[in-house]
């Protein structure tokens, strides 16, 4: 009794992952489940030298663990958290540390906080990125909230966290929510980068038609460029896999996409903040989109374009279609840090940009070549307002942005939707306007409404009997 | 005592023209504002036949209204609602009624019936649209919930709406917070309007260098065509407005857009019920990005592209223009009609479409000649899903569509973002693809976190070890 050194609750595919790498780390730990199945498989799947229990019963596992005890939640997002807090508080005792590593929205994580506070249970939120294979051999993982706490199960989280040139990615990030904020607009900015790698695939392919293989091995081949990162990469592995005939798998795959919210959440709230991630609201809406299959095959019938006069050398398209990929991509992480940067201010986190981008650059979704560019950009400047102010990134945008437009004008001859390549386009030709038409739009509020505007040239608020 | 037929709480620009407009016809209405100088003025400038009372006085004003009593809240959305009808509460009585014409957000709605029908309370939400000018001499009204109690204004309310070949433009709409919810998407839809006229103003005056006057009158024309609309109609009036100097007032004016809420809300409830409105959401992000003025004014500066290879004639430029902005236009009313079908069965409304573009034919700021085309649609297919699908909407887009890319090749060259086109390109182009390519999003997500798959040949739920 009482031997075990952390315990984790919920052994889906993370849970069950972490305990096995915290175990490959000589921590002693417990895991929980209601599943008695996947309580089994746990303790068949760990080695001799894993010290590992799991059971079914809230009380077993709680009085397993030594005190004050250190136990981490990874259940899904909602009412599970809070069931499963409830059935562990009868057996807790004050002093005892709850970790949520799960997916929260934020909110939730403050009001539970609130919560344990009373009851003198120690509580924090942590972003846990890196899917079945990071939270297996490394994942980068953002802990907010409770620092004292945190400090405590610091030596267990940097130990099993990935790791880059030696640094561990796991750094406390900020008060309160700030743990699952992080997460949120991570998570915000993988939704980004897929509906990217979609977009140029698709062009290629349906627009384009270029061969399967060539393909593959583009996209394969930007793995070794200042493209480097995860989701360039398994999409290179991903089209590389046969299905049993030795038909691309890719072709069998319904395009019905799900979601779990996470994107959904970083939208809503960029929107409650006044600050503008379109790319992230493109990936939202292009998910939200493939569920109209339906009304799809319907409207693929009745509304045509024929693209077959938009044409360009093969290996042209590709290059551009490269800088496109770069181009949006950065625009998407800016998008996102903006975001970070202004929930900051108004949530009081105090978040420093650069911590967060260097525990990204490894063990996580969206980890990157490009994170340790801008973790120097924040380096450079701790107040950078946006990554695009940044002379070294605004340089590479600017060298990028001839062959972007082009994969553009393409993608609009051809007749393909790039709802995320058009929105990282429109956030730059905005956000390096120094002028924009929304003028337009103060006049016409007062002219309808009498909402007023502000002039230029005075200061003051006014109203125009228009007509 | 208790003579008067009608009470307005709230005399701003709405509360005091709708006022007006039912004393006009020949109803004698009281209206109630704290602010003593808003209710004098109301007296002022009530016409010698108008039977009109003002006061700061909760109590006078409910005993001045015969019973049972009917009054309606113009306030903002919000705490001043509910303030206002806690300062109402203690001298109703049983049998009242109250309806909300203001902006409230939704589920305010439900929440606040369910706390008036315990006290027996009647209470409605009705959207109003129309501005200082509608609000006086015509709005389009959109009520919603208690129907019996609606049914008991509906004189008042017909007798004040706007008309359209002798029908008025108010009409029950349907149960719980239908009223104030269809408002909202109008307003939603109002956003993207606007935006998109801002997108070909630039594109005329930024983009082309288009002499002033040729802007104005080129925008005006269009209200005599199939664009007639009330947006068109006093954008044309509004650049023909001149400063003091004879320059266009357009010019002096900042381009720091304000925004109440309704459009966010839109974009946000759109999100929760996966009905992608990419062009309402350009319009708040637009709005939104506006607020960042010195970080643009610092971004022009670093962030530069030379657009002036990009030319076009200019008369073929304004044609491409015309229908790019029609086109996008019929977008943006698909998507947020599209947005009220999936809302109505969510939650049980009951909306009938036919209803809701035929109330919005006049009065309202999106009224437009278009809905009546759209009203006829839903006449001949009450099922349809999106206005997209109908035959002879289809095949005015199939017909814009050649200019519209054009129009937006033309922006990508010139550098000038145009959200609002951009993304009701992409929607279009996205809905008529019957294969999209989250196909390979759902092969990432099995990729990295086992979320398993469908396949296109087979049923059931696949996950594939990628490597």
């Amino acid at each position: 009794m009482e031997s075990y050194d952390f315990g984790i609750v919920g052994l889906g595919v993370m849970g069950r992952n972490l305990l096995l790498n915290m175990a490959d780390h000589k921590f002693a730990v417990a895991g929980l489940d209601l599943d008695t199945e996947k309580a089994a498989s746990l303790e068949a799947e760990a080695g001799p030298k894993h010290q590992i229990k799991a059971t079914t019963d809230a009380a077993t596992f709680v009085a397993s663990i030594r005190k004050p005890r250190a136990i981490m939640l990874l259940v899904p997002a909602g009412k599970p958290v809070d069931s499963a807090i409830e059935s562990l508080l009868p057996h807790l005792e004050e002093g005892d540390i709850l970790v949520d590593g799960g997916n929260s929205y934020f909110p939730d994580t403050e009001r539970r906080y609130t919560w344990l506070s009373e009851k003198n249970i120690h509580f924090f939120g942590m972003g846990i990125s890196g899917g079945e294979k990071g939270a297996r051999f490394g994942p980068s993982m953002m802990p907010g909230g409770d620092e004292v706490a945190y400090e405590r199960l610091r030596p267990i989280f940097e130990a099993i966290s990935a790791k880059v040139n030696g640094d561990p990615c796991v750094a406390y990030l900020g008060s309160g929510s700030a743990g699952n904020y992080v997460k949120m607009v991570h998570n915000g900015i993988e939704y980004g980068i897929m509906q990217l790698l979609a977009e140029v695939y698709d062009l290629m392919k349906r627009g384009a038609g270029i061969a399967d293989d060539k393909i593959q091995q583009t996209i394969a081949s930007w793995n070794d460029t200042e493209l480097q990162s995860f989701l360039v990469e398994i999409t290179g592995e991903i089209l590389k896999k046969q299905d049993e005939d030795g038909t691309p798998l890719i072709h069998r795959i319904s395009d019905w996409a799900k979601s779990k919210g996470t994107g959904k959440w970083t939208s809503q709230n960029a929107m409650d903040l006044q600050v503008p991630v379109p790319v992230i609201d493109a990936a939202v809406n292009m998910r939200d989109i493939s569920k109209y299959k339906p009304e799809r095959i319907e409207a693929a019938k009745q509304l045509t374009w024929d693209g077959s006069s938009t044409n360009t050398d093969e290996d042209e398209l590709l290059t551009q279609l490269k800088d496109a990929f770069h181009f949006a991509m950065l625009i998407t992480y800016a998008q996102g840090l903006a975001q970070l940067t202004v929930a900051s201010q108004t949530y009081q986190y105090g978040l420093d940009l650069e911590t967060v981008t260097k525990i990204w650059r490894g063990g996580c979704i969206i980890r990157a070549a490009a994170l340790e560019d801008f973790r120097q950009a924040y380096q450079r400047n701790k107040q950078l307002p946006n990554i695009l102010l940044d002379e070294q990134i605004g340089n590479t945008l600017n060298q990028l942005q001839s062959n972007f437009r082009s994969a553009i004008t393409y993608a609009v001859g051809k007749g393909i939707p790039v709802a995320g390549l058009m929105n990282a386009l429109v956030y730059f030709d905005a956000y390096r306007s120094a002028e924009l038409p929304t003028n337009l739009i103060q006049a016409q509020r007062d002219f309808f409404g009498a909402h007023t505007y502000e002039r230029i040239d005075r200061d003051g608020v006014f109203h125009t009997q228009w007509n």
